[in-house]
């Protein structure tokens, strides 16, 4: 390309190829590698999702075996990453804790920086599966309780549940937990996933990649929204009042929180089997009163926008932070459970990256002042 | 902009407006706020630099006095980071640390992240200071030493060999050090510079997407031309061995590290400078190994570029490497000491970001597989 082109915030621009994500936002399909996220969510687990973001197909039973025991063997934290979780200043919040470990990680391993999608991160997954164990050992030391060593029986959502608890979840719990990460597990060029994929042209290495991209997931305008969904949640505080609150919040032209979907213009298609495991966690748990809300509020902003001919829909951030809590996950890990999951999209992202690298490097356009006169420090007053 | 533009690695797209640097390549100029850096490094300290970059103006004696103030009171390390630091694997690299403790550290302090030039990242400047404390540090721990902690009296650069060294260095090494600092503490919209825009466009802190630009800067496709200059120097030996290896690097069309630049085809106006101080530290040690072997590799260099019309200069990182080995700085620090100096440019693009904030959010196209149907595990053999 020889012109320029003036684009803020890089909108419109196409900055690369890729092989790994397709959102049909017009018809609400999201395919991993070709395959739907129906697909996937309801019958791979989040490990067989990570083999075939990385490695571009399903893996053979045998494969699978391999990949897992491997995933697995990786999963215990080592007492000086224990030392800095428990330090931690415990006011502080888990995704700069969680940034942090990953890029210390990187001393405790080999790993040769080469520009090949062959590189040697795909061996232990060190860097995708310790997330989970730090996200649950800071919650332990938060609480005030011990690390629970990891299980290297369950799945990688059962195990996290289990680090959490200390104690095993139902099974159950357990596949709900990791579909929910394989639903997360990518989505594109995203802004952390865009960082990921600019530190990577620079052939740093995956972990200083994956650090830089937790970065970008703790920005308020990325990560957070089933945060806020379930604040919103909590506001309104039982299903009758969520009509009031939805005409409330849009006479005040408030945002309704999980409605709608920048990409999406159809059904999120995560959404469906994300309220499906709501229900069925509710009827479990014998308590519909989150459930409740978020249909209330759905049923009336759903009529208040038709009524103006903008036909909305929920997304997959309306359902999932209510799906955390029954899970007994508390609110503030719902960013770094995000983290836990997308950390193998990442990876893909970064491998992929590093196939066919190009630096990233875009130009400003100087704005600033004119050359003007040094006047030394005893002369300025 | 309406149309889609494809543009691998962001080549030709202009993604902000910046009011911070300006290079003019032609001319071999460069500017800190309207300011040139000749100027700069010679009449302003690191610290004052530091405040034109995040202020846009050069301090009054008492601004800067106060501003000094605070930096210095925030150089000292935190025993929860002097532990890291010590339990760091010793053959790891310390910009892996560096990416590491600049996220911890954001639990340490009170930081809103808020969407306004006016945001308190300025007050302690904890995340831009602590840098050389931190890289001075693992020095001391890797050489089975302890930590010296900083002094107060010392400018930045000073006080970073101070720390290093255990003593105090003498007036002019610390004068060198705190201008090769200001030399490279800003230079535009390069790979780290742009993944910390990318992270502070999501309203993630200021420490997050300094750690980011940190592990970004840790590529060896943007730090470590000053490594490979040096290496260039070891592997040469003598001044009468230069020309010879540069007909034999020629000839086996290998790069001649530190010569030429991408941007500037006039002389790289920091190389100047950076050349008379290897001329002083020179005969100050009474050995110019060093810079005899760097003068022979350039006019041998340069004769057989000027034989083809294509006239070529030293950049900055030619000296440099040579510079921090004489005022006794190890090789493997040279890309840590540029993200100790380049860490207040990474901070005032954060706060220009945020002034006038618009998210990265660039697309990709899909090269991936068409929609294919799913095949249970059991099914795939």
């Amino acid at each position: 390309m020889a012109e320029t082109t003036y684009a803020k915030g890089l909108e419109g621009v196409i900055a690369a190829e890729s092989e790994i994500c397709r959102i049909d936002g017009e018809k609400g399909k999201l395919y991993y590698m070709g395959y739907s996220i129906e697909d996937l969510a309801r019958h791979a687990t989040f490990e067989e999702t990570t083999y075939l973001l990385l490695y571009g197909k399903l893996p053979s039973s045998a494969e699978l075996e391999s990949f897992s025991r491997r995933m697995r063997a990786s999963r215990d934290l080592d007492p000086a990453i224990l030392e800095m979780i428990r330090k931690f200043p415990r006011d502080a919040h888990p995704m700069e804790l969680l940034q942090s470990v990953i890029s210390y990680l990187s001393g405790y391993v080999q790993h040769k920086i080469q520009h090949s999608a062959t590189c040697n991160c795909r061996n232990t997954l060190h860097q995708v599966v310790q997330l989970a164990s730090v996200v649950a050992a800071w919650q332990r030391f938060q609480e005030g309780r011990q690390y629970v060593p990891p299980r290297q029986d369950l799945s990688h959502g059962a195990n996290f549940l289990y680090m959490l608890r200390g104690e095993e979840p139902e099974e159950y719990e357990g596949m709900v937990m990791d579909s929910c990460l394989v639903m997360h597990a990518e989505h594109g060029f995203n802004a952390s996933t865009f960082t990921a994929r600019v530190v990577a042209s620079t052939l740093s290495t995956c972990y200083c990649s994956i650090s830089a991209a937790i970065g970008s997931l703790y920005g308020s305008l990325h990560g957070g929204a089933n945060e806020k969904a379930m604040a919103m949640v909590e506001e309104i505080g039982s299903a009758d009042k969520a009509e009031g609150w939805v005409e409330q919040a849009l006479a005040g032209k408030q945002k309704v929180m999980g409605m709608g979907h920048r990409v999406y213009k159809a059904k999120d298609p995560r959404a469906d089997l994300m309220e499906e495991y709501l229900v069925e966690l509710s009827r479990r748990k014998g308590d519909s009163t989150y459930y409740d809300i978020l249909k209330g509020v759905e049923k009336a902003f759903r009529a208040r926008m038709e009524e103006k001919g903008k036909p909305i829909y929920p997304n997959v951030d309306f359902f999932s932070g209510a799906v955390y809590r029954l899970l007994g996950v508390p609110t503030i890990l719902f960013t770094p459970i995000f983290a836990i999951a997308r950390v193998s999209g990442w990876l893909a992202h970064i491998l992929e990256q590093r196939k066919d690298n190009r630096l990233y490097r875009p130009k400003s356009l100087y704005a600033g002042p004119e050359p003007r006169e040094f006047v030394p420090l005893a002369q300025r007053g």
